[in-house]
């Protein structure tokens, strides 16, 4: 079975566009039928047809799009829209899609609010169509392992994480001299209250929730805009307090200047600790107090690497697997629970995806720090 | 334009079968239509159901295959043929996809001995058909901008190249146990005169050959069968002699225990030296004599990373490219080619991929290794 | 020239006794001739006994020492002293060393309050003797070069500094079970108001201090007590601000179970960025947005490796040095700067080490993360 | 008990003289007492007045001070005598060393031929005395463990072995240009009948024997000398033959343009691998087809790290030991073996040292790799 997907955003110069529709395809799950691209017909146009789509399915607006498709045949409309639009955009689209009965996939973070999210929960509910949030950093095989081994008590009761994500591509103002990506990205009115904090830091965030399993309840921030002009936060720093006492940080940055995509975390427990660096995802590294560092592997087969990796793997180990085949990860268990839905059955509970919760706790995690970083670091609940 | 796909090999069970199906699929530019996937009828129709072929396209041979597809509308039939059979399986599709007017992509090594090799370089070249030989390696960004530098005069002439492919799989004896990728890999009448040497060390040559520009003329190697009762090689080592006088070596084996997919390359010229590692293929490490060691990653864009390497690239810098990538690349670059010759539009000829030459290079190392490996290690001509 | 060397504390049992004696002896400038090396004269006598001491100038008590000492001809006695106990004896001997004419190497942090402290630093100023704090992470070669590319404007100026410090050797309650290192770090009256902020964290921001040029003003601290029974912080997470308005964060552990002694820094300026790891000294990494990674390595002698790293490396590059050499290198500077004053020369000012100054900015960064970490991480002053 | 030391070579200039002069100081248990530093007297007397020796045992001429130190009381004259000289002055000053009643410390490669070192094995076994030759990489605590681990059978049995050794800094005919290291590694006069292989080769030819116990049978050389108007190999592989049939490669390059020192070794055996990098000593990386990776560290203390290990190293887990203190401890082990000698106890075996039985090895391999190297790689017996 294939399914039918329908596109909102990621129309040319989009950067996480075309990602998502590399990932939709890569395991031959899903294939675009429609789309609305861009804000900007032409646009719009352009990227449908260089998909291959047919002319009567390539739009001009989302809105037009989700009316028109919906009135199509069940066999012929999409089985699920993908949202990849600025922040300010998600919202809308998300909800309408949900209610003209779309499952959805949504780019991070959820939307503007607090409030957005908790009503789009709402929606999810009540339309029981399944709901993705693309924390993609989740599909990486190794952090399946992690968590999988937090979760078994392997490392023993969580007392630490350390999370962070480095990043320098704002380091200078770029966002006024043609940079489309950071342009919005430094806009209010687009990105929302939240600029490196809601770009990154709602990853980092959901990554430290995901792993540990335990939520975050109070934080203080120090958020700042060291780029002069700036107004969004581009640097921030945040201490974390875990729902069972533990203690943590999280740091995230965009002017951490000559950084790549340098996401890492390190979690503590009673009994061993472990650490994960995105930039060198096929390795898990754990430490124990009393037996060597051990090395777990993205494609290793033995019994100690656990079911949720191998399930996310294609390759056997020593084959690299990068970022798109964990964004990947997260359309084809999407696309299997949509299957096991459409068909009655059960789906595997191995196959799991960021979802609405997630995107609700990134906004009441991104109103927290911004109320903290506002209020000189002061402790604040999330 | 889509391109149309035919693949010979691949069903169930087969490990690169589905490699290059999805890195076919990546980028949009190819799509699988039809296929003879074992010699098993059975095998073959359940791999071309689940990849959601028509039945009719199905086949239960490889011969029947490319007889009826050749007969179909231009429109319809395949562009191009990938066999991705076991060794002794590549000259017949090859050669015979060929001369019913298809492009083929073939699996490495290119076929069973320098005279078939010849055959097949014969006849691609009578055929006027593109072909693409996937020693994928080639593929990676890196790799490309590791060749770029050498070629261009970056580290001066070439000195010393050591090159080297360590995998562990095959340290117990498992071919005897059930596992089919051991098996034929270890059984003359399948693999050919060559075990580890042909299944990894021809691309370690390739490797070597394609970054550093040069040809080997000379050899001494020294092969083995370490695993009680393996009749070809599973571990050798080879002294290089290059066109330029430059010395090298390469290393292969398939019982260095422990060892996953463990190759690199390091070449030395005058000026400079670099090194390159497959399992974290996102870093260029190059090291100069006067200045300090530069890390070239993946992703940048800045000026000197080159033209090619940007060009292989699909993410920014700190999101790792993988294997399937890299292989992905080598399709692209294929599909544009065959592209560009049905459009009568000149290629761009940094969109390159290793062709039947290559295959014809493999075969003619093969050759010379054994050779010399059975004699005593003499220094032999390729 | 060789100096005579007095040593108080670093008895057997003891860590950090030892490497002084080796660091004081590694560059032949410096030899132990006295010793209180204990508070129980008999341990006091086998270590000096087996140091090769003269009895007569082994003492039971430091008290004894310095009065004895002092009453030495000049020729005789030693030209300093070094302080290697748990931190409440580090005032009193010396205070009185110094009163008595010695130079003084103290181990940090300093003492037990920033009254102390600062009364230190008079009787310092007063008599005119000099004085070396063992903050040894900045004997690193790599750490001098860090500091000498930042001061010197590489990297611009400086926008954020993340400092960490993990170790995982308390992660169970050690002190309990006869771990003599536990036991005095983690008992109030021996170690101080602070626990793993004392004992590690002190180094952390003298390192992030040191290498920055800058000095904190402002912090908010998370301090916890994660082991059950331990009264001191054995973990703790400090948001920092800047006297040039640049952000920063210091993490410090002894909790962080599997970690060794894993203390490093990354800071980033306007135009790039440098990262520093304790565990693998000999490599600085330098990130520009513009330019590949630079590693610069200990023992390279191009001139883009500065003057500072150069002078305080012994081998050349790829012969790793270690903590010993670092830690020796502060010893080697504090005995040229002596040997300088005595002959009435000027000193090298490359041939720097930590002094009084950077004992008082220790004590009163722990008082600061006292206070803050006491009231709900509440931004405090330094 | 503190054991007096001579020296012969090492003045101003010298690269190793004052390697071992740290080493022997570092654990207190050698101090230099008289030497002959230099064949110029006034360099002689320069180096021993700086190091404080009294005038009347610094000596212009070795002869002189073995002659004259032996008259000296049991109770002055030194206990050993380290020749650090360059190759062709190893023979004559250790033979006369161990004829007059010294334990002789030797820079390696031992001599200048075979026939030389068998007489010195021969002179050895007569005089009684101790003899240790300084392929100090085995003085490195993860060396110790790993050869612990082969032979103690965790590997299995060992079928391949590959090391190599890289540097670069003969890339350019610096020897023209007054590099005194480079000048007389180049002359065959003063060097021997090799260079590359002699200078480096032979610590990698120990390194491999020491680690795997096994030794070399057979093996086909490739030398080169790869920089215009050298006479001796600047670069060279070799292929090993095994005395229990497993193969190996040896790589010894000075042309490695951008290399520093980069020794490694990788052994492989039937039921697991190792890799050790000098350049990073402080970690051994142990493989296995059935588990993940472990990373062993210096200065742990778990069982797991075996005997040898703890024994060799001076800090905790996380303080780097590098090149220095594995020298060290060489004369650590040296020292405690002389005194145990003098005292008539029984020495601990686990303090041990390459002897003059690993000098004789080495001069076999280099007689036998130049021989092979010199006839197109044939195969050669050691």
């Amino acid at each position: 079975m294939r399914l039918r997907m329908g596109m909102i955003g990621g129309g040319e110069g989009s950067l996480i566009g075309p990602v998502h529709r590399i990932a939709a395809r890569l395991d031959g799950l899903s294939e675009l039928v429609c789309g609305a691209f861009s804000s900007d017909p032409s646009v719009s146009a352009a990227t449908g047809v260089r998909e291959g789509l047919d002319s009567s399915r390539i739009y001009g607006t989302w809105q037009e799009m989700i009316r028109r498709e919906s009135a199509l045949p069940e066999n012929v409309r999409p089985h699920f829209i993908s949202v990849v639009t600025p922040n300010h955009l998600h919202y809308g689209p998300a909800k309408m899609a949900l209610e003209a009965g779309f499952h959805v996939v949504c780019d991070k973070p959820l939307c503007m609010s607090v409030a957005e999210a908790i009503d789009l929960y709402e929606t999810v509910e009540r339309s029981e169509r399944l709901f993705c949030l693309t924390h993609n950093y989740t599909g990486y095989p190794m952090v399946k392992l992690a968590r999988e081994m937090v979760l078994g008590g392997e490392i023993g009761s969580v007392r630490k994480v350390a999370v962070e994500y480095f990043q320098g591509w704002l380091s200078s103002p770029v966002e006024t001299t043609g940079n489309r990506q950071a342009a919005w990205r430094s806009d209010p009115a687009r990105a929302g209250i939240a600029g490196a904090m809601a770009d990154i830091g709602t990853h980092a965030f959901n990554l430290a929730e995901y792993i540990s399993g335990l939520e975050v309840v109070a934080l203080s921030a120090d958020l700042r805009s060291v780029v002069p002009g700036r107004v969004l936060d581009d640097d921030g720093n945040v201490l974390l307090l875990f729902s069972n006492g533990a203690g943590g940080t999280l740091l995230a940055s965009q002017v951490a200047t000559g950084e790549e995509n340098n996401l890492s975390i390190r979690i503590y427990g009673e009994k061993g600790g472990l650490s994960w660096r995105q930039m060198e995802p096929n390795t898990l590294t754990v430490m124990w107090p009393d037996k060597p560092v051990q090395m777990f592997r993205t494609g290793t087969s033995f019994s100690s690497s656990g079911v949720a990796a191998p399930m996310h793997t294609r390759m056997p180990a020593g084959h690299p697997e990068g970022f798109i085949e964990a964004f990947a990860n997260l359309y084809r268990n999407f696309a299997l629970n949509i299957i096991a839905l459409s068909e009655g059955s059960s789906h595997d509970i191995m196959a799991d995806y960021p979802g609405i919760y997630e995107g609700v706790r990134g906004m009441k995690f991104l109103e927290a720090v911004v109320a903290s970083g506002l209020n000189n670091s002061v402790r604040t609940e999330v």
